[in-house]
């Protein structure tokens, strides 16, 4: 694929929307296009991690270990971003992520998450908008599981 | 309390640590403080809400309704912050806050808010970092409420 469709692409994940094409063609110098085949886990429950991800095309399901097995607490479908958990809190992977059909991703690596978060705040105020949405999902979720446990 | 204090009470809270303090003069003169009283509420479920609270000094509990009643989901202290989900994502507000103690804010208007995130990159990080933690804080509690339901 040629920078210029690289550029293109970018522009229609709304993460970068507000970012001038000139700079747009920075990052599709810098991270890398990575595809996942049907069940390949794009990263592990307690694995290491460097690396966040934009998804592209294709859905992933997030996975976490519970005593009573593996439970799916989220779908992740196109322009969803993952794995920023553990560049921003270095931690090790809080969850599996397994590619539910083909995936396509772009990866960040840390540096350039950084880099991006410095220079574009625009980024910055949807990745706060989007994680503030998940600690609300989630909140319902629990709030339900527990109105069941009485 | 003087400007000047104002500026060094706020160079000591965590969000703030990396602004430089010329600039927290500005901050210092457009956040307003807000003292409540042990059992008032900052913020009440289902409300409108466009501020966000820094918790300068005192604990809140974060209570969410449930089919069973009320459950106290988290307990917050000095330097944490709460609001942001109603200024970032447009909904009402998702929790009561409840003054455990007497409690000090430093309330941050939406205005204010999007103004900070778009000039102070550090401070972006923080509350993204904070949020991440969150996620993973409930996670992990929803993971326990899950097992316990088998």
């Amino acid at each position: 694929m040629s920078l210029q469709q690289d550029v293109e692409l970018m522009r229609n994940i709304p993460l970068f929307a507000k970012i001038e094409p000139s700079k747009l063609k920075l990052l599709a110098f810098t991270a890398e296009r990575l595809t996942f085949g049907q069940g390949d886990l794009v990263c592990k429950q307690g694995d290491e991690g460097d690396s966040a991800y934009i998804i592209i095309d294709g859905e992933a399901d997030v996975i976490v270990d519970t005593a009573n097995g593996e439970v799916t607490v989220a779908t992740l479908k196109k322009n969803d971003f993952l794995g920023e958990t553990a560049i921003l809190c270095d931690v090790p992977r809080t969850a599996t992520v397994k590619a539910k059909s083909d995936l396509e991703t772009l990866m960040i690596s840390k540096d350039l998450f950084f880099q991006l978060v410095g220079q574009f705040p625009s980024m910055s105020i949807e990745i706060m908008r989007e994680l503030a949405r998940r600690v609300e999902r989630t909140t319902v979720q629990l709030r339900e599981a527990v109105s069941q446990q009485a």
